[in-house]
């Protein structure tokens, strides 16, 4: 079965705000199992949302409207839908109701365009709505269900989990598994060429790449009559992808990012992290402390950003400043070595490099950043050239120095298990 | 002159990741007067391509695709344009050599696939990249352009603005300026009841009204035979502007953000910075930093997220954070006078809260955050309560921390200003 989401709003053609609903509705169909092929964004004009209706209308099996319930003269989507099915709008008691409380409830009286939002297309399923005034609706045509939903997504998602969601889960035919398989270290071009193969031989399970900043996510989707069964026609593909990237694989679980499988990997071995950041700023830190539980591992953050707080918070040698400079493998080094130091903790990593725009020179380009990572005082220095501007320099050492934390990390525990044998 | 965006794309159809770059275009069209009717995603599915683009060409004077312009086999969005409008694919010396470079910079070998990001529309004109190996294209039909930019936003966005835009730019009819009116700490209802009057009153020039995390932006558009009388136009109601919002107004430079904003101040009175963040976790540093040139007045940070680095990198005392926890004004205070002490900067400013999910109480609810700022000594202490989710929550800290920084040097500058006197 497929479906068609239609957002309706001018505020969102003039990009005041950003379509959130659209991948609310696109996440929660993917997961019901339906096909989406388009979207669309039509303002508050009868003619244009017409014209993009019908369109939806002929192509899908189910089209999801959002936006456009409210009271004001703009909005216009259920006269139009109405318009287009044939149906004549006809007051509903128990909305009229439901208004006269709501306004009583807060003191106010409903204005004439209240009472405009308590009428519903002949014949159409009136969903609940206990969040706003604007009730939602489902017109069941012969060869399409049109789907009305509010344009507030404090209104729309509730009202999606509550009345949509069960509604098409009794339409659906059998289901849809994604899991998906992420990948760091391992360029886009790279990874693409390792599963050529597969691309091409894909049928059910499919498979699609995701090129994130120096990550790259792999989806496999199968459909079948259950979930159980779909499942497990995921699970060759997983395998094999498995015995393909092998260690390079951080997480297969959908909700595991690589600060979090960084984390986890901390936790699990009981070991405490301090960053020390240059270049970066920051970023690193904040990406670790965005996983909730973080402070369980991740001490402290450092952000020596000038010579002398480098000197100052990380003990790194004035005469290694003054014959390396601050971006330098030996800076990097005692900048981590610093952090261990201080900190105390059993993991550090520090950052230091040349973002730019500014400050490249033919030596030390823009772009050249050096990264240290120690484990229990076993460090390990790499350099690294970034392209790109000033924040996607920080953006791609950040993801550089959680993959080498990683290694560093899975070397270290191979290491004493190794000895422990 | 009508444009239409079409974002290319399995990932936002399966609600993987939001449409961020149609909200991002959608804004920019919108303030170089072109009118946008219609928005659609599609897959990266030739025959739905083609579909989506061949009715856009129809009804529009510029169509605007992103997305699909990977080295991938799915990235198709090139080759279904150029199949449309009748043009070969051609070999393109220039990013043949840059695809060179860029993969010797790293010392890799570019795959079969990377040189398929080489090959151009025939006559098509080709758009720099600096971020990445796609470049991007503009299609001249006789009726319609069209305009291909790459789909991660670290690409589309540099692109848009130093290619397309001017574009854009020569190509509508008569010119359009636009002055935006950046106000920090008023709230969004707010803002917009204080210029209701002139919501309704607009004609040329329009009023809009953008909500971002902490800040509203005002943007003033006019339209007029050159760029000069457009100009002309705005200034009366961005006078109007100033007049009702005063020293909330932290610029009228599109370019210039909240934390260039307090740089710049910073920078000017010869003022240097470190904060001390907490459920920040970096995230404060990390925007200070990306302002090029920071490292003028940006000396350090310092991330104590655990009650350990806020004793030992901050002096925080143990009795104070027993007494009345983490996040307390009292520890805010403490933290600021700390990072005060310790980096002998003339501003320092701290954050301590629960960004969530887990970890609030009855007492101190999720949101509860405290921001303290010194200026020279001087401590302002504040409570803020924010919702959201955890990432939302820092965010708005992190904007609010700006907010306030701004308003304890303007008013430390205002006192010196008045003691000379």
């Amino acid at each position: 079965m497929t479906v068609e989401l239609i957002s309706v709003g001018t505020e969102i053609l003039l990009g005041s705000i950003v379509n959130t609903n659209a991948a609310y509705l696109a996440e929660q169909c993917a997961g019901l199992g339906l096909s989406c092929y388009y979207q669309s964004v039509v303002g508050d004009n009868a003619e244009r949302l017409a014209l993009t209706l019908k369109c939806a209308m002929e192509r899908a099996d189910i089209v999801i409207l959002s936006g456009g319930l409210g009271p004001t003269e703009d909005d216009l989507t259920k006269e139009t839908a109405a318009k287009l099915c044939g149906s004549r709008l006809v007051d509903n008691e128990d909305w009229r109701k439901r208004i006269s409380e709501f306004f009583d409830a807060r003191g106010m009286k409903p204005t004439e365009n209240n009472w405009k939002q308590a009428k519903v297309p002949e014949g159409a399923i009136v969903l609940d709505n206990p969040n706003g005034t604007a009730p939602g609706l489902i017109m069941e045509q012969k060869n399409v269900r049109i789907i009305l939903l509010p344009g507030p997504p404090n209104e729309l998602v509730p009202m999606f989990e509550t009345s949509v969601k069960p509604y098409l889960e009794q339409l659906a035919p059998g289901a849809i598994y994604s899991q998906t398989v992420k990948i760091c270290g391992v360029g886009e071009s790279k990874v693409e060429t390792e599963i050529k193969d597969l691309i091409d031989a894909q049928t059910n399970p499919t498979l699609a790449t995701y090129a994130k900043t120096g990550e790259v996510h792999l989806r496999v989707t199968a459909s079948a009559g259950s979930e159980k069964e779909a499942k497990k026609l995921t699970k060759p593909m997983v395998k094999e992808l498995k015995a393909r990237f092998g260690a390079d694989i951080y997480t297969t679980e959908d909700d595991v990012t690589l600060e979090k499988a960084v984390e986890d990997l901390l936790l699990a071995n009981k070991l405490t992290l301090t960053c020390a950041e240059s270049c970066t700023g920051g970023l690193l830190s904040a990406r670790l402390v965005n996983v909730p539980g973080s402070s369980e591992v991740f001490k402290a953050g450092l952000v020596t950003y000038s010579n002398k707080a480098k000197r100052k918070l990380l003990n790194v040698k004035k005469s290694t400043l003054q014959k390396y400079g601050a971006v330098s493998a030996k800076t990097a080094e005692e900048m981590v070595k610093g952090a261990a130091f201080i900190s105390k903790c059993d993991v550090t990593v520090a950052t230091t490099g040349i973002a730019g725009p500014d400050g490249g020179t033919k030596e030390k380009p823009v772009g050249l950043v050096y990264i240290a990572c120690s484990v229990k005082g076993k460090v390990t220095v790499k350099e690294y050239h970034f392209t790109g501007s000033r924040a996607k320099v920080r953006e791609s050492a950040v993801s550089a120095a959680l993959t080498l934390m990683r290694s560093c990390i899975l070397e270290y525990i191979s290491d004493i298990t190794f000895r422990k044998k």
